[in-house]
């Protein structure tokens, strides 16, 4: 083969692979995932060798209805233990907590009487004072923890440099970076997970990428925040890109990608074959299509794209000059 | 927004966008487009300011029947002049010349008569002398002229330096990076483009991209070989990438990322809902599909992934193991 690249032959074993097929996907069907769904895919996950698994959110009853939404949404401990039972694998369990959404002092208990691993904040920027302490408390109760700054393309410069700093200096082990509205192009996120890195460096953390697939480039920016091993670490994906909107970087396109044995991609193939077309049947819609492509590019939330696929619209040109009449 | 790139707000007027919509997408339909189709696409394609057209093959009569092809396959001279007359417009017509499945010296008229202004000339590494023979007939009957070296991934590096080395002696005008199998990553294309520009600027051509979506990274390809106007500068696009297998880089997706403000989207768009939205009514089949990952994946010709597609298949457990029996 032509100009073989040794770091396409070795592998780098520093990469973590995070699978949020239930908390991105839960956003397309209200998180009515069923056991034996949600037991295959763990099932799947532990032979892909995949690192961790995201559950759902840690989301507040007071907040929102259980009657509304199924039960991954909550992430109730007895629900994941019915799963997973004490999960003795070596695939660590995470969940989302929300800025604003969550009752963590209450709802997030020591990590000794739990069998979550990790909890992955997710903030907006005008709230990261709240994600700090939601972090400090995690950390405090033995948890990993996360913070993913979300919608990073409707952020000022200036306000993300400080943001990045004041969470560096937290008790955060990763910061992710996340591509929100799928409208980052690869020399954006290159030079994003750059600014990340070198924050990142200063205090002993790490970087992770959480990439959206609005302009088919979910996979191909996630390889380029890798930058072949001087970059993110910690690998968002989901199984065939479930989720919401235009969906995710996909779990088999990336463990196709990674080098490392310890990674499968059959037991997703198989997982895909065996449960994800049935989703697709049940009319569960997910992935690239044009409106997608459109809110991407003008960097607008995938709301309205979400509405007009939902509507079986397909007038393009008049959704793409309602957009702009939104976004501008 | 966070981390403005001026490259992302200027423009590179060197750029030419290829429409391959006819060609790529002929292999889907047997080249049976209505003439409608190709009016309107040629209107959309002079709207959104796309360089070159390229209305399809310039295939041999008399190895391929008429009976069994549409005559985007012939390209004949009076077909193409019946969508655009004398063509009297700066989008540029080209054609694409196999090695092999073309009467060249009698089927390729001297440009003077033709309404033609380029042709493209694609061959396996194996046939690089009679490639270079057709490119230079194409050259002294007055054509623009491209080399297109197809299924690079299966080249060996050494047989690769000693084509791009004869290539860039000939009378070529562009020397075209292929990916037939969509199974190159981004840092392989930047490799690749590198080392193709090298070989081109020590004789004054020019590189171009066409890229396969197999692994959903076609336009990400197409953005790296760009390398911000440091490598390729003629871009293969397809109107939602319609295009064998998996498809090519969508057209819509690389005007909305051009800023040149010759470029126009909407256009495109309007033709995706008019036209190809119909073209998937009827039953024409192209785009990424879980198959087309595993052939890429696996460097395979896409042939395997079709028929899998066409004969209603979704084992993609079986058909993995039957792609890992043949490639191995």
């Amino acid at each position: 083969m032509a100009a073989m690249n040794p770091n396409l032959i070795s592998y780098l074993p520093n990469l973590r692979v995070v699978d949020c097929t239930l908390r991105d996907g839960g956003l397309v069907n209200d998180f009515y995932f069923t056991d034996e769904f949600v037991r295959a895919l763990y099932q799947a996950n532990l032979k892909a060798g995949v690192d961790y698994m995201e559950f759902g959110y840690k989301c507040s009853k007071n907040i929102f209805s259980p009657d509304r939404f199924g039960k991954w949404k909550f992430c109730d401990e007895e629900d994941i233990r019915a799963i997973v039972g004490d999960n003795p694998t070596d695939l660590k369990i995470s969940v989302m907590a929300d800025v604003g959404r969550c009752d963590y002092e209450h709802d997030i208990i020591d990590r000794k009487d739990s069998v979550i691993d990790m909890v992955r904040v997710a903030t907006y920027v005008n709230a990261i004072p709240t994600a700090i302490d939601m972090v400090e408390d995690a950390k405090q109760k033995g948890y990993e923890a996360t913070v993913n700054i979300m919608a990073v393309s409707k952020v000022d410069s200036e306000d993300l440099k400080n943001s990045l700093e004041l969470l560096a200096q937290s008790s955060a082990d990763v910061i992710y970076l996340v591509d929100s509205f799928g409208s980052f192009y690869p020399e954006q996120i290159r030079r994003l997970t750059d600014q990340y890195m070198e924050v990142a460096a200063k205090y002993g953390k790490k970087v992770g990428i959480h990439a959206h697939n609005n302009q088919q480039l979910a996979f191909a920016n996630t390889l380029e925040a890798m930058n072949k091993g001087a970059g993110a670490t910690y690998l968002d994906a989901t199984v065939n890109g479930l989720g919401r909107g235009a969906g995710n970087c996909h779990l088999e396109m990336l463990l196709g990608f990674l080098r490392n044995p310890k990674y499968k991609m059959i037991p997703i193939l198989r997982f895909v074959e065996q449960y994800i077309l049935k989703l697709r049947e049940e009319g569960v819609v997910w992935g690239y299509d044009v409106p997608y492509l459109l809110t991407g590019q003008l960097n607008a939330h995938p709301s309205s794209a979400i509405r007009f696929i939902r509507d079986g619209r397909s007038d393009y040109y008049h959704f793409f000059h309602e957009l702009i009449d939104d976004t501008l």
